[in-house]
């Protein structure tokens, strides 16, 4: 079944231990049309510059990602620098430039219009509400957000999350919007205030999926998948928005939502950004086939498995 | 088999958020020997002051461990205090009184020469190097240190390493060690410098065990096990030492070891770690039953099982 992201396209400078880039191409959409691509078909609403040009779309195309709701503005795309010190779990922003993005208002092509899951990447959540309403056929929406948002629009967060079936976040942003510490209740505040299920991402120790009572027919036990340690984390940008594809475009390529599919997705979405962290941006995830990402779930089964 | 730790035996003050407790019996020899005895046979060699009574000991004897390498020193035991606030994975230290302590030179009694596993719980490395040599008929060797004597002994630190298997300490512990901020390049260097297997505790993301090449015959590929969420946790004291003792009280009642023990070893840590937490001192520990450990050990099996 196909997936809908509506998010950011991006061009980022990003230095980390490992080196520097200049004007690479990113942002939450890109990483997640691409880890979701490997899964599904997968169409994008976002907007872009002048300076997004066709090798920059053929990125995506080449993927078979459907970019007919990339929309084209008079002047910049989004730009992003950011550099991750020893602390590969936290960037500190150089400089943002919302340029296009500043008046992003999405807008679905007709033809997307019979999408069955949607993903409303980390964009005002005004504008992700607006979006769910938009696409109101869909079977599972799934949301991200940060802590912009958690601090700045916190009515217009709550009105969100009411329409988000699964949100995707991490530990700090958990605990933010419940105003508590202890990692499960946090869990169990954000799930009262309306997803059906939680996935709180751990960065390198993997992520925990939270259910509310009785959500998918399923209970609330909580389900946790690890994440492979890996020796050299290149650049982490974009493996939060991997995860999510990986997680989502494997949900949508097996139709039924149940504990088993997403347990699955769970691994997927941890191998998806584990792939990303090992080069500079998209390149990894650009280059990556459905080969290696069935082995790597191998592993990462293996990681945890007792006979 | 038989497991002999040396290590402290203490009294407590603690405060965290669920509440106080003042001069409840801790330390990491007492932790670790009432986790270790649901699994083997357990002996302690610690020192305690004129302050530990009968009824301190029949905590310990209860459980059918072996105090008689319990020496009785004159003067007060070893006395800590420290509070948790929100962060319940760090404790600040409010006061430390080593009292008999301090003079500490264990004394193996002869009795014990026959134990077949050492668990070295965190003491001066020098006199961990100590014990080690004169159980130098052990099977196998456990040992744990901390960032003091990370800082202030590094020489001994090392040469302790040297005599250990494997070595149990947490994500802090191993970068300090390997002055690496990578997790598995700092494993790497850790076990070069002398353990066959290294336990990285993550508090409540679980451990992973990484494994020096060709170790125990079974290759160097990590294994992780999740830890459970849980909703309260009352008192994180002594967690890491519950750990060890059910990961090293697993391994002596097998006897033998290969990857699956050492794997289901991690489990059974983690399992022991969990309970120690839900109430304030070693009150989960004293009461706790088989049945319950291996319930919960189920539970954490799920927890990231694929079908």
């Amino acid at each position: 079944m196909s997936i809908l992201v509506v998010g950011s396209v991006a061009f980022d400078n990003i230095t980390t231990p490992s080196g520097s880039v200049e004007n690479i191409l990113g942002g939450a959409a890109t990483h997640f049309a691409l880890a979701a691509s490997f899964f599904t078909e997968v169409r994008v609403v976002a907007v872009v510059g002048d300076d997004f040009t066709a090798e920059h779309e053929n990125v995506l195309k080449k993927r078979g990602i459907d970019t007919r709701g990339i929309e084209r503005a008079s002047g910049k795309t989004f730009r992003w620098g950011g550099r991750y010190t020893d602390n590969l779990n936290e960037a500190k922003t150089d400089f943002t430039e919302l340029n296009v993005f500043e008046q992003f208002q999405p807008k679905i092509p007709k033809e997307y219009a019979d999408t069955q899951f949607l993903f409303l990447a980390n964009i005002h959540p005004s504008l992700q509400a607006a979006v769910r309403h938009e696409m109101d056929g869909v079977l599972l929406t799934g949301g991200d957000t940060m802590n912009f948002w958690i601090n700045k629009t916190p009515r217009e967060l709550a009105e969100m999350l009411k329409l988000v079936n699964v949100l995707l976040i991490n530990d700090t942003e958990a605990k933010m919007i419940a105003h508590e510490t202890n990692l499960p209740r946090a869990a169990q505040k954000v799930l009262a205030l309306g997803p059906q299920a939680l996935v709180i991402k751990h960065g390198e120790y993997g992520a925990t999926i939270f259910f509310r009572e009785g959500a998918f027919g399923i209970g609330r036990h909580p389900f946790r998948a690890p994440s492979l340690p890996i020796e050299e984390v290149k650049d982490p940008t974009g493996a939060g928005d991997s995860f999510a594809g990986g997680f989502m475009g494997y949900i949508a390529s097996q139709g039924d939502i149940n504990r088993e599919v997403l347990k699955r997705a769970l691994f997927y979405g941890g191998v998806m950004g584990s792939f990303t962290v090992e080069r500079f941006g998209t390149e990894r995830l650009q280059e990556l086939t459905r080969e290696e990402i069935d082995a790597r779930f191998q592993v990462f089964r293996e990681l945890t498995h007792l006979e």
